[in-house]
């Protein structure tokens, strides 16, 4: 029998003080549960995994540089010095606003606050069937999965004796050109040309195909377009084959379809769009692009002051710059701990951060392109090349959580530099449900 | 289509030297294809997986200390600078010794000589179906499925009501005394009470209970008893609780029988023994204990004096010392470095190292027992604690292969050992089959 009231059981002393269920940690659930560290409420946050991922560097385990662990770091212990948070692994099976009611499993919790951060899954655009030959990459799992099955296409080709099939095998296509698709691309195409190219003695893996797909007109959509240029001349520059404005038509299980050619490829991958997380679709809220919820302008959910959603689930357009926040982790991470702000006041009697609204600070934006590539923007900065990739490197060292994750993936890029060499470099085969 | 004769289309020009065929690349295979690196032969290597796993610390990967890419290094890799070796990711699925023949998949590949290194699988005993409850680490995925597990079951025990499921959550039982099992005790013993302890709120995870069950009269007993003496009071000074001379009579869902008793336990580990990989008894030759190949004092199959067994697929009394060699990596290696030898001279004309037999040399035996214990053999020298421990570590890290493996792992331990913290806390899913 599963636990009815976790918090109450707590060595804690129970107490009275409101309760903030928080579902999911991704960058919003965690700053939002942070940001309440020090406010007289009660904090639980749920999670499917019992990690914090940092998404932004998981292209990097699909791409063998990095291993899992390097980039995740347990809840529990992030949250270890911060007594008023709870942490509890499971799936959400059902929400209920009505009641301020929701159920993991048999376990049914109340709150007097929800802050909803499921995040985002991978967007087929009504293609559902297309996941099967291209996988998306939004988890620890998705990753390996990607890069097990890029390594033994190496494995195949080796053996291949067919030119077409081996042509085949050494072909990967990347659908979409935001950060990921770009960021991947340039991943794939070094590890072919630099890191594994003298362990094979049949396949020339240097000729392998890296094929990255835009349906816009642009890579990096989101960034000036003076960073996009940067980006093509870069990924070109590498060697990466490029098709803008082309949306792909057609999956198959060996290639795709673009601008009416069929492309054979048994390494199709999908970093063409998310959609919201589908928990969000059961609270019988309006939805706007990506199934995301339209929030208010505090982030509460249209008629649930006390429910708000955040991160990559979420639809608002900023009214100051009048346009949607982006769904990025800078985005979540702002919206999280603006809304523990909202609830912090809201204990103490105040509204005026509610009253004011989220409104989202841009910092910037980068992408690195393979090593000693990179397009970085900060403000009206803008640069691309050597320096915008160390300050790449740089940014996304500093701000990933956990002290040893920082040292192990800062030794295993320098190693990687050093020696052209990728350290996680296995091809694993499916485990058992436990 | 297959490729028929890979090493024909290689880029070095196809030769008429003989062709060695190695079947595994553990210690025993890996040292076989080193030590044929200036032989006038061809070496081809065939593994399952590709890369070479360090198989001794596979208990660190299941116990959140280590990553797999820690312990693994591709198996192309270690074997890039040696031009007569050619690698082939497969499985095997026939061999005919008759026809000189192995088959992998649609490939069938000829030898002159044929090395098999299999290995060894978790041996039950007649119970088979113990395996879904109590499942035993070989391989990468053992490891990662029972880390899961494990992790899996302190979240659980952190949620659950019940006191008595809550105590079959906390509670660990490792059945086999030899070196996996005192070392995998070990380590979860410390992972519950140094590493997670404060990460629980509910659960107190310092109470979890340790069960390590040997059916023989002690511990280690490929050691000397004074060693195993030693490991039983760092054991028990650990808080681990040990059944000497009980074997498990029957394995459940939630727990084990042993000594009449039943223990509930949601965490069942099988380190109780292992028997030859299932490939050598596709052969039709005598098998010895544990389904292994008796083979001639070359390690060759009777009646094939091309084709060796070595490592722990091969049985084998030493005539010198009147035991058999033991299944342990330094016999493994100590055989392959020997019938490569034989093929060498047996190429260049001599029958020396054949007609001399292989003798295992016994350079000393360890295990760790958690963090600053352990027991060391050397020769006529034992001694444990910190000092053995330092010397376990040195060993176990000097003999890693691949220089970013001896970083990463040095990083970790130490990691650990100063903020007793453990860097590969994931629970992860089944992935899909590539």
């Amino acid at each position: 029998m599963a636990n009815q009231d976790l918090t109450a059981r707590a060595k804690t002393s129970a107490s009275v003080r409101p309760r903030v269920l928080i579902v999911g940690c991704g960058f919003g659930g965690l700053f939002a549960a942070r940001a309440l560290a020090r406010a007289a409420v009660e904090v639980l946050v749920i999670d499917r995994n019992n990690y914090h991922l940092f998404q932004p560097l998981l292209y990097q385990v699909a791409s063998a540089a990095l291993g899992p662990a390097d980039i995740a770091q347990p809840i529990r212990t992030i949250l270890r010095t911060q007594p008023n948070a709870f942490v509890m692994m499971g799936e959400v099976t059902g929400i209920d606003l009505a009641r301020a009611r929701v159920d993991v499993g048999e376990s049914h919790l109340s709150f007097d606050y929800l802050i909803l951060a499921p995040g985002a899954v991978d967007n087929y655009f009504g293609h559902a069937e297309w996941h099967q030959w291209a996988p998306g990459m939004k988890e620890v799992e998705d990753a390996t999965y990607i890069r097990s099955r890029l390594l033994r296409s190496f494995e195949t080709a080796e053996l291949e004796a067919d030119t077409a099939q081996r042509a085949a095998h050494l072909c990967f296509v990347i659908v979409g050109g935001g950060p990921t698709g770009v960021e991947l691309a340039g991943a794939i195409k070094e590890l072919a040309v630099d890191v594994i190219a003298r362990d094979f003695r049949v396949a020339d893996t240097r000729r392998a195909r890296v094929l990255l797909i835009e349906a816009g007109p642009r890579f990096l959509p989101a960034l000036h377009p003076a960073s996009s240029r940067h980006a093509l001349e870069q990924l070109q520059d590498l060697g990466v084959e490029v098709r803008l404005g082309q949306p792909v038509t057609e999956v198959f299980a060996d290639g795709v379809e673009v601008g009416g050619e069929r492309v054979r490829s048994y390494n199709v991958i999908w970093a063409a769009g998310v959609r919201a997380s589908s928990l969000v679709s059961t609270l019988g809220v309006p939805v706007g692009p990506g199934a995301r919820v339209q929030v208010m302008p505090d982030c509460s959910v249209p008629g649930y002051p006390q429910v708000f959603v955040i991160g990559d689930a979420a639809y608002l357009v900023d009214s100051k710059s009048d346009r949607p926040v982006p769904g990025v982790s800078q985005g979540a991470l702002q919206m999280g701990r603006y809304v523990a702000r909202v609830i912090v006041e809201e204990v103490q009697g105040s509204r005026a951060s509610r009253e004011r609204g989220f409104h989202y600070v841009d910092w910037g934006s980068m992408a690195t392109i393979g090593k000693s590539r990179a397009v970085v923007e900060i403000g009206p900065l803008r640069f691309g090349g050597f320096l915008a990739w160390l300050a790449w490197m740089f940014l996304h060292v500093s701000v990933l959580i956990g002290f040893r994750n920082r040292i192990a993936v800062m030794t295993s890029w320098i190693y990687g530099y050093v020696f052209m060499r990728r350290g996680s470099r296995l091809i694993t085969r499916p485990t058992r449900a436990w």
